[in-house]
């Protein structure tokens, strides 16, 4: 088993689990490596779960944070073993897990072992299978059998947001919609009906949808409703009796889960509409005093996060959290990911004076 | 082998040859039952090319007439062997090929064996796959080796068309319509540009697109433009970059493959079009005096043919040339393909009468 020395540097921490390749499903011989490093830490309990390691202090303080990441990444792509590159005067590590998001896990990691007595009581959560399924996802197994371990005041995601915070984020709908028509030869189209001729009001309300940006608790979101796949036709000759189209609403935290359906519908109004995916958005959650005292600590203007990450499973377990980690998730699964490494120096720094500070 | 007794009834015939299965690609044990039952006949001369059987009367008559018919099917779907039934007190041979097109088939192995002194010299065409790609087909082979075969003053293609004659064909075009975009994260739209939301405007001119009726020589065509099939998307959670649309078009003998892409680009004026199939129509050729003796010998009213047959081969090769067999087209292809026994015995009566008649 490699060994994880956790005194050594974010940036050498990262490179070292970089290179213990843990795509989703295969996390095990990365996940053994940390529950190894933490636990030889007295201040920390640690508790395995499958791939997930969560290693937590018991200090007796007023309020406990949660502050997790995942281990696992979206296939490599001849992007393994890191390297060092410099890219306009600027120092990036480069390979598969850097942005997403071993950098931030490595910060977790150093700080975790260092932090003997940290302000608040702290459960660090280290979790498989993000990249995949949510029902495959750590966390969600976690929270089936232990929800007691997702108990805090505040919880930090260590997701890439370029070393600023990232509040909240937009909820995730797809949906299916449905033409139908009559099966006939091309050749007598009249005697059938054409369900993809029939799909050009569907793709035309797109086409004219004008996208709202929201503001939630201070923070502006940009919804979107996109259509990501259109599927129809049976042969060269023959007209389509079925036309599928199917769309993908971010929508502001502001909007329940059902009043994202309920619009959806509204959109496509006579039409058949299968909602095949659906997860809340998390409100930002900054105006919390502990949420206020982080922002102050780590400085930066925050900002609001598009995409869902797991800060919605804590917001709906209810607890405020945000996104706060090295890396720009434009370059999350990209073949040239790559972290600049003073935002991993910045996060490191960011995170122990928050949790330091008196 | 199996023998063919050609004195039996068109009916025995048919029911003879549908069970011997011959889907497209399978022939030669028909082509080769056909040859050796023809080849019997002194009045005969033989050609073998393939599984394509061709038998021709050498009389020095002033007209050589061209009656042909392809002997394979589509796939086979649990119905042969072939059945007698019952409906609504007509009685039919049921089961594949019955309809497409080995009643017509019979029809003329019939007639080949037993007209030994036409009024016209005959060449008789059996030919092997004509229900897949065109350069498969037995007719495209025989016209590269041996376009001599084709030469005559009128051709029947024994294709179904209920024991009416069905002159000329329409033209078919097949173009993919392209709209593009800019790859993006979903949760991300509007980094990225929509190529789905792009192809609004394709399905919105196909479904207001209102085909014509064209008299050509008399016969009224009816043209159609339809979407046959639509493919966009790359993930669930990505703008697409690519929308195809396949559209096809059918268009009448007036007008030349040039025209029909040409209207065909001016209707998606603006967009990508890549035509990736053209075939010609054919005029119905009913005017030529030999076509008008035929239209009396076997009577009824001559209508216009919608889908693509071989008779616009004959016809680019300046033969005039109409469909006449029996059966119900929209039966063809059909799990329930059947024939009515009244209209072979119709074709077998028609024909005969026009070939023998003084």
């Amino acid at each position: 088993m490699p060994e994880l020395d956790l005194t050594a540097s974010s940036l050498d921490l990262t490179r070292a689990i970089c290179d213990i390749p843990s795509v989703s499903g295969d996390e095990a011989t990365l996940a053994d490596a940390i529950a190894a490093a933490v636990g030889v830490h007295p201040h920390l309990e640690v508790y395995r779960d499958g791939d997930t390691v969560v290693a937590r202090t018991s200090l007796g303080r007023a309020q406990r944070v949660v502050i997790a990441g995942h281990i696992d990444t979206v296939p490599i792509n001849a992007n393994l073993p890191v390297r060092d590159i410099e890219n306009d005067g600027e120092h990036y590590l480069w390979g598969r897990g850097t942005v997403d998001m071993k950098a931030g896990v490595a910060v977790q990691l150093k700080l975790a072992a260092e932090l003997a007595a940290p302000r608040f009581d702290i459960t660090w959560m280290w979790y498989d299978h993000e990249e995949v399924d949510a029902d495959l996802n750590g966390l969600t197994r976690l929270a089936r059998t232990r929800p007691d371990l997702f108990a805090g005041d505040f919880a930090i995601l260590g997701e890439p947001s370029n070393g600023t915070v990232e509040g909240g984020c937009n909820g995730n709908l797809r949906a299916i919609v449905r033409t139908h028509g009559v099966r006939a030869h091309s050749a007598r189209a009249w005697i059938g009906a054409n369900a993809i001729h029939a799909a050009a009001p569907v793709l035309g309300r797109l086409a004219e949808y004008r996208p709202r940006d929201v503001a939630v608790d201070g923070l502006v979101y940009r919804e979107g409703l996109n259509a990501v796949r259109i599927l129809g036709g049976v042969a060269g000759n023959v007209i389509p009796d079925l036309c599928e189209v199917e769309v993908n609403f971010r929508f502001a935290p502001s909007r329940t889960p059902e009043e994202a359906e309920d619009h959806v519908r509204a959109v496509f109004d006579g039409f058949d509409v299968d909602v095949v995916d659906l997860a809340p958005g998390a409100r930002p959650g900054l105006d919390a005093p502990v949420a206020q005292d982080f922002l102050a600590a780590v400085g930066g203007e925050p900002r609001p996060k598009y995409g869902w990450t797991d800060v919605a499973r804590f917001s709906a377990m209810g607890v405020p959290a945000v996104n706060y980690g090295p890396g720009d998730p434009h370059l999350a699964h990209h073949d040239e990911e790559r972290v600049a490494v003073a935002q991993i120096d910045d996060v490191e720094r960011g995170l122990r004076a928050w949790l330091t500070s008196s």
